[in-house]
């Protein structure tokens, strides 16, 4: 970067004293010759950072008497230190402690954030890239759709119909640079502060935060080995104006909704004009069974958001997921997108889309699913050694329950270098304790490794 | 992308037939070797779209007996109406109205949103994105910082702080999709529902759609030449929690804040312990007078938090902005955004760190503000033969007062091919009338023309 030039630093030097009271209102400033003489700089520098102090009102100029320094209604004592009460929202008090949705920065047992990235096939997205960055013009420049780049909505509509039994065509699919941003957005366009929405007990954090952020009033709901207990939601908050789900792989006990189930949630919702959001969130990678379809393909109603990301299927920095909708709220969900973030950014949008229409992204799914599965069944048969573990049919992580509080377990990891995300964090009510192990990342060898050092705590 | 499987085609149409009632509970499929030969497909592919059935609970298979649809509490009418009562929130109702930010697509007289693209060093900017796209590799597939790209931040603190008189470090700065996104998470960290925040009257769409979505009663302060009247905010609200101010250039009246007021502001948010928002959207752009410097600059106390965009200084598309925070603000700010998109996407942080630090952002500034310049005194000269016009000593447009309402005059525009933004959806009291004209992206040529066509109009 350029040097800031000399005559705004001195000008910020002078401005300084000025605020900071070391030079005083009415005080003579030198002439800009001897300021210039002083400092070592040319005149016409000096006269610039003169210029600039009388330009934003801090000396008054008088010809043929001086520069002289402006009477200021200035803070009597200037110091550095933030003053005074400092007070945030409530919203803003709780997300900077237990809510944030912070993620792992490098692969660590047993973090569950992060997808096998030396499985990428980094080699086609770089020449990808490469081809997109020579095609870079002006025109691509403007703002983008706020929906997201088209030719990327037409290939997640195709791939959704066809892997996820999505119906939905490209004009109901809007881009965000996360699952997290569309219950984000969702949470703030469908509920009202004091609303109820459900919530699975125990459930996703990122979740718990949007509705919480919206002023929600969560219901926790509990969940079995069918998934959502829609009957003990319909008892405790028949009127909720949402429903979050995670039925292809509950996040994080692992069961699946059984179709009874999203038969009966879904009449729940059609009953009380109710909203069901459905997280699909590593629906990509099932290894026992089929993958199941998507519960918005059993839906004519419009009463389904289901919601996507390609965080796990592609890799995190990307930062593209995706939310289909029914007709009548894309125009609202795209209008509340815009004043949030405006726009997804383009660029890597053209990227995926081609990715996924060349056939590579179905390509990798199926070598990522074989990979995941061979680590997912040596991080059962190593950890059922040790500890009592949940299903684990489907995504990356396995839950293991422990008998004592499973943040003295955490703590205890984090002294042996053991990533021990807890169980209990994820409830509202009384928690059972566990921990929730992500393996995805790690080869067999690491796996082995680190079961070994759990299993020294446990 | 692969074709969609047969057997998955199949499944779907099976799956439709049996949720549409056509094939009811108890009736009996035929064999998947009848099946096969009257739809001319595999048998094996025939027995996978059972399988899929059978996994997901539509049909049970009896052993010697064959296949056979199971009971389901099917919705009695199926039809792909979307029904019921719909309902959204409040803030859901009003975002899909008059508060979405919607943008430009293209170059177009009046609308103000697009810098002058096609004078982007749009070569420089492709050679750059080219050598980091040579150089991925999967270590910059993981999560990036939430904060963003560590380069970036250093590089918008010494333009900032050299061109600006911004005081902080690397460690204040956080990377942003936009301006709104930072004026979106402010609000929600800042303001609990029901209190009061000073918006200028007239004042900046975004900013009100930002501070209504986290439920702030928006107290309309009044603008003149001088900017923001504290004393009357200090009159209506002494306790509101923020006030947001254009201070380098009054959205949309032009307007630049004297340093008395700036004074003011910032002595009443230290004795009400309130927030300021400096949103400096188009500070880099000054033609008359020195850029001022920023209110952030004179204020210790950390009530300050600097708002700023590369969106018209880069380009849309890129979409990066930064918000500057006091120390005490910077984690909960941090946390409060992983909840919300998580973290910038850092493939074009780096490119942009790279632009900045090898002095081709200075550069382009100084010939975009030569060009600007330019297109300003063009617009001035031609434009205030037909219509009295507020001041243009900065940014990218004019105020044109109209006598008459302005929503009609735009209606009229719209006709004539003309886009003419209203000042009176500006205010939230009593309005003046007026059009707010962007001339950025226009060349004198078509500014001539666009002048011709609003001047039959007026």
């Amino acid at each position: 970067m350029a040097r800031r030039p000399l005559h705004r630093q001195l000008f910020s030097e002078l401005r300084a004293s000025i605020a900071g009271g070391t030079l005083r209102g009415g005080a003579r400033l030198p002439s800009t010759r001897d300021f210039a003489q002083q400092r070592g700089v040319s005149r016409k520098t000096a006269e610039e950072a003169y210029a600039q102090l009388e330009a934003e009102g801090y000396v008054e100029r008088r010809v043929g008497s001086g520069t002289y320094v402006c009477e200021l209604p200035l803070p009597a004592k200037r110091n550095a230190r933030l003053e005074g009460r400092r007070t945030l929202s409530a919203r803003g008090r709780t997300s900077g402690k237990s809510m944030a949705c912070v993620e792992p920065l490098e692969i660590r047992a047993f973090a569950a954030g992060l997808p096998a990235l030396d499985h990428f096939p980094i080699a086609t997205w770089q020449r990808l890239v490469s081809s997109h960055a020579r095609r870079l013009d002006t025109s691509a420049l403007v703002y983008g759709d706020p929906a997201g780049d088209p030719a990327l909505r037409e290939a997640v509509a195709a791939y959704l119909g066809g892997a996820r039994g999505v119906h939905c065509d490209a004009s109901q699919i809007v881009i965000v640079s996360s699952s997290q941003e569309a219950l984000h957005l969702l949470a703030h366009l469908l509920i009202d502060p004091g609303d109820a929405a459900w919530l699975e007990e125990p459930g996703y954090y990122g979740a718990r935060a949007a509705l919480t952020s919206a002023g929600a009033r969560i219901v926790p709901v509990a969940v079995d080995d069918d998934g959502l207990d829609v009957a003990a939601g319909v008892a405790l908050a028949p009127h909720a104006r949402v429903a979050y789900v995670t039925p292809s792989n509950h996040y994080p006990l692992g069961a699946s909704m059984s179709l009874d189930r999203r038969l009966e949630l879904l009449a729940w919702a059609r009953r009380s004009d109710a909203w069901i959001i459905e997280d699909d969130y590593d629906g990509e990678f099932r290894y026992d069974g089929r993958p199941l379809t998507a519960i918005q393909g059993l839906d004519p109603a419009g009463r389904v958001i289901y919601v996507g990301t390609f965080t796990k299927s592609l890799y995190p920095s990307l930062r593209l997921g995706y939310a289909v909708l029914p007709q009548d709220l894309v125009a609202s969900f795209v209008a509340a997108r815009t004043q949030v973030d405006g726009h997804p950014p383009p660029f890597l949008q053209r990227v995926t889309a081609d990715f996924i229409t060349h056939g590579h992204f179905d390509a990798h799914l199926k070598r990522m699913r074989a990979l995941y599965r061979e680590r997912r069944d040596v991080a059962v048969r190593l950890l059922s050694r040790h500890v009592e573990l949940g299903p684990a049919n489907a995504g990356f992580r396995v839950v293991a329950f422990t008998r004592g509080d499973d943040r003295d377990l955490a703590a205890r990891g984090a002294r042996a270098g053991l990533d021990l995300p807890t169980l209990s964090r994820l409830y509202i009510g009384k928690p059972r304790h566990g921990l929730v192990l992500g393996y995805m990342g790690l080869t067999p060898h690491a796996l082995a490794q680190s079961v070994k050092a759990l299993a020294k705590l446990v």
